[in-house]
C-alpha cells in the first residue's frame, strides 16, 4: 500500500466535493485500488473563508505556484477554471513530472493539443473527464470501452443550462427571457448566461469529443457554434405537432472528405431515448461501426457528479503509474502520431433536413410559389402544417420539414425565398438530427 | 510493437464478429494501442463448414485444448457457452498463464469466484464486459467510472427479449404467447425461451453487477428470479392508466442489514428515463452516492455489439500487460481481500411499493372490507383504479398501488384478503421500482 499525494489547485465547489468524497469514501476507494490517497495541499483565495468541508492537517496555500511545484505531491488537480493563469500552472506542474487532473473543458478544448504533448515529453497524464458531461463518465466510455469501434458519430446534451430552458420552454405559456430568469434564480445559470446559452460550452465539450472519438487534433476553433436565444416557444409547439422535441446538441460526425463538429438547437424525433432527456440533466449518444447507437446519461454538473469524475481520474492514474508509458490511454485515445489530419468542413458543408418557419401573407398562391421556388433548388418538402398567425390577421404561420440537402444549397434557396418577397425576413431555421 | 496472439473459443455469432473486428478495424485498433493483434488460432465444432468471415491463414483446430495450450497464445477468448467444459477450457487457461476474455454470463455468475481466485494465483486477468448488456460498456462504468461512489444502486434493462415482449405486448391486441411467438420467428427468442423468459439469463447478469457495485462475492443462488410470462396485456394497460410502464428489471440495492438482489417484472413511473428504454435494447442505472443518478443504454446481444465488448476487454489486457499486478482492477472492482461478506437478503424483506389487481364482486362493501384488511397490516393505499369486469358482468377489476411496506407483511396481508372471500385467488402482484 503506497500513499499518493494530491495537490489541490482551488476549493469552491468542485474542490470542495473533490476533497469531501476523499474523506468520506476513502474507505470504499482503497477497498477498490489498495493504495492509499492524501490531500497534501490545497491553493485557495482567501484562507479565512469559512468552508462547509473540513480542512485540518492538510496545508493551505494563497499560491497556487506551492502546489505544482510541491515535491510531496504526485496528482495535481486544477479545478480554479479559467484559461489563462490555470495553463501556466499547469505547464508548470507537468515539468516538474506531476500528473494533472483537470475538469476544466476550455483548457482541455483550446490549449490540449500542447498539454498532452508537454505530458508525452514528461511522461506524465493529463486525466479530464470532468471537463465532459460531468458526473458521466463518458470519456471513459469513449476511449477505452468503444475502442473496438470506429466511432461513425457523436451528439449529445451537454450543457445543462440549455437543456433546462428548453425543457422549461417546453410548458405552456413559458417564453425565453423570463425561464432564462427562473434558471438564474435557481443558480442554473449565470448572470451572464452568455457561455451556456450561446453554446461556447457545448462547443469546448463537443471539440474534445469529436477528438477522442474520430482520433483527431482537438479544433475548438473550427467547432461551429449557435445557441438557443434565438428558439421560441411556439417553435417548440410546432416541432412538438410535428413529432419532434427541440434540444441543444454538440454533434460531431464522419463527412465525405472530413469532419464536422458543431453546436446548435436541433429538431430531435420524440422515440429517440435522447429527445427525453430533460432538465438539467446531460446525455451523449455515441454510434459505433459495430456497437451501433449508445447512449450515457446522468448529471453534467454539481459538486458530486464533477467531483465523481475527478475522483475516478485520480484513480485511473494511481492504478496507471506501474504501467510502461507506451502502454497508457493515450490522452485523446489514439496515439499522438496517429492523429488524423483530415480538415473540418464549414458549417454550410453539412447536409440535414430542416425545419422552416416563416409568416406568409394569406394569399392563395404563397405556398405554391414557395414550394416552386424549394423545388428549383431540388429540396422536397417532407412535412407541411399551415396556422393563421397570432399577431397579424392577414397572415399564416407556415412550418415545414424539408428532406435532406445541403446546407450551402438551402441557404441559396433561402435567400431566394425572401427575395422573391412572399415570406418575411424572420424566416426561423432550425437542423434536424436523425439519431436513429 | 508487439503483437498480441489470440486463441478463440467458438466462431458463431459473438465469435465470427470478433474475428470481424480484428480484421476490419485492425488499423483503427492500432492507432489507438500502438501494438498489433492477429488471432494464431480458432476451435471450431466443423473445420468444412462455410463461414462467413475469411480465416484463411489462421490456424483452426476442432480440439479446444490445443488454443488454451498454444505456446504462441496470449489471451484466450471463450465464446463457445455453457458452464461446464468452458469452465474446464478456461481453468486450463489460466493455469498455463494465458489471460481471458469470456462473454459467458452464466459463468462468471457461477463459477467466476473461483475464477478470479485462480487467475490471481497465475497472475492473470479474465475480462468479461460482454457478459452484461452486450455493448454497453457498464462494466467499465461501475468497475472504473464510478470508483470514487459508494454505489446505492444499480436497476436494469438487461435482457433484451423480455424487453421486446413487454413492449410489444403494450401494443392493441397484443398477448404474451403471441408476441413470444413473434419474437421467436425474428430470433429474438429461443424455441426454449425460458432461460431469457423466465429471468435466469438476467439474474447471470443481475449477479455479476451487484458484486462490481458493492464489492461482494458473486451469489447466483441468491439472486432472486421472476420471470414476465404472468405479466398480462390488462395489466401493462392499467400501469400506463396509472403512470407506469412495466418493465423486467434486474435491481440490487443495499438494505438494512446487507444486500438484496432480484430480477423479476416492475412498475417504472413514465418519466424516468429507462421507462422509455423499448423493444431489445438495454439499459442500466446505476446510482452513486456521489454521482448521483446515471445510466447506460445500447444494444444488449448481436455479433458487432458484443464482439466490440469482447475486443474492448483484449485491449484492456495488452494495455495491462505491464502494469504491477496489484495495480490492475481487480476481477470484480475490488480487492479480492476486500469483498464485503454481508448478506444477500431474502425476497420477501424488500420494502417496495406493490400494484395489485384482483376481481372482485361487484357487491357494496367489497372494497371497504379490502381497505380495512389492509389497514389492519398498515398497509395504505396510494392510487385505485376500478372498472367492470370484461368475463364477468358480475365482478369489477380492481387495480390498487400501495404505498411503501415490507414484502412479508404483504404477504401476510394477501394471504388474509383470499381467506376473506372477497378477492379471487388470482390476485396479481407486482413490484414497483422507485427510481426517481
Amino acid at each position: 500500500m503506497k500513499t499518493f499525494k494530491i495537490g489541490l489547485l482551488g476549493l469552491g465547489t468542485v474542490g470542495g466535493g473533490t476533497l469531501n468524497i476523499l474523506q468520506t469514501t476513502l474507505t470504499e476507494i482503497k477497498r477498490r485500488i489498495g493504495h492509499n490517497i492524501e490531500v497534501r495541499i490545497i491553493a485557495v483565495r482567501d484562507l479565512n473563508r469559512a468552508r462547509s468541508v473540513d480542512v485540518s492537517g492538510i496545508q493551505m496555500t494563497t499560491n497556487p505556484e506551492e502546489v505544482v511545484s510541491h515535491p510531496d505531491v504526485d496528482i495535481v488537480v486544477e479545478l480554479i477554471g479559467g484559461t489563462s493563469y490555470a495553463k501556466d500552472l499547469l505547464i508548470t506542474a507537468i515539468n516538474n513530472g506531476k500528473h494533472v487532473v483537470t475538469a476544466n473543458k476550455a483548457l482541455i478544448a483550446e490549449y490540449g493539443n500542447e498539454l498532452f504533448a508537454l505530458a508525452n515529453q514528461n511522461n506524465v497524464i493529463v486525466n479530464y473527464e470532468a471537463a465532459v458531461a460531468g458526473g458521466i463518465p463518458i470519456i471513459k466510455a469513449v476511449r477505452e470501452g468503444l475502442a473496438a469501434n470506429k466511432i461513425e458519430w457523436l451528439a449529445g446534451i451537454i450543457n445543462g443550462t440549455g437543456n433546462y430552458i428548453l425543457t422549461e420552454m417546453a410548458k405552456p405559456g413559458a417564453d425565453f427571457e423570463q425561464v432564462l430568469k427562473t434558471a438564474q434564480a435557481l443558480g442554473y445559470a449565470e448572470a451572464d448566461p452568455t457561455f451556456d446559452v450561446e453554446g461556447i460550452d457545448a462547443a469546448h465539450k463537443l471539440t474534445i469529443l469529436a477528438s477522442i472519438g474520430f482520433g483527431i487534433e482537438l479544433q475548438f476553433n473550427k467547432t461551429y457554434t449557435e445557441g438557443i436565444s434565438k428558439i421560441t416557444a411556439q417553435d417548440i409547439q410546432f416541432a412538438k405537432q410535428l413529432g419532434f422535441k427541440i434540444k441543444h446538441l454538440g454533434i460531431a460526425n464522419r463527412t465525405a472528405s472530413g469532419y464536422s463538429l458543431r453546436v446548435h438547437p436541433a429538431l430531435v424525433a420524440q422515440d429517440v431515448l435522447i429527445a427525453n432527456v430533460d432538465g438539467v440533466m446531460n446525455a451523449v449518444m455515441v454510434k459505433g461501426d459495430h456497437v451501433g447507437p449508445t447512449m450515457y446519461y446522468g448529471p453534467g454538473a454539481g459538486a458530486g457528479p464533477t467531483a465523481s469524475a475527478v475522483v475516478a481520474d485520480i484513480i485511473d492514474i494511481i492504478r496507471a503509474q506501474s504501467q510502461n508509458i507506451e502502454d497508457r490511454v493515450p490522452g485523446l485515445g489514439f496515439k499522438a502520431e496517429q492523429l488524423a489530419q483530415a480538415p473540418v468542413e464549414a458549417i454550410d458543408q453539412i447536409c440535414s433536413r430542416y425545419y422552416l418557419r416563416c409568416s406568409v401573407n394569406d394569399q392563395a398562391g404563397a405556398l405554391a410559389q414557395i414550394s416552386a421556388k424549394l423545388a428549383d433548388f431540388q429540396i422536397s418538402v417532407d412535412q407541411l402544417h399551415q396556422e393563421p398567425s397570432l399577431e397579424d390577421s392577414e397572415a399564416v404561420t407556415l412550418v415545414m420539414i424539408t428532406d435532406k440537402v445541403q446546407e450551402s444549397v438551402l441557404n441559396q434557396a433561402l435567400l431566394a425565398l425572401t427575395s422573391l418577397g412572399v415570406v418575411d425576413s424572420e424566416l426561423q431555421r432550425i437542423r434536424v438530427a436523425d439519431l436513429g
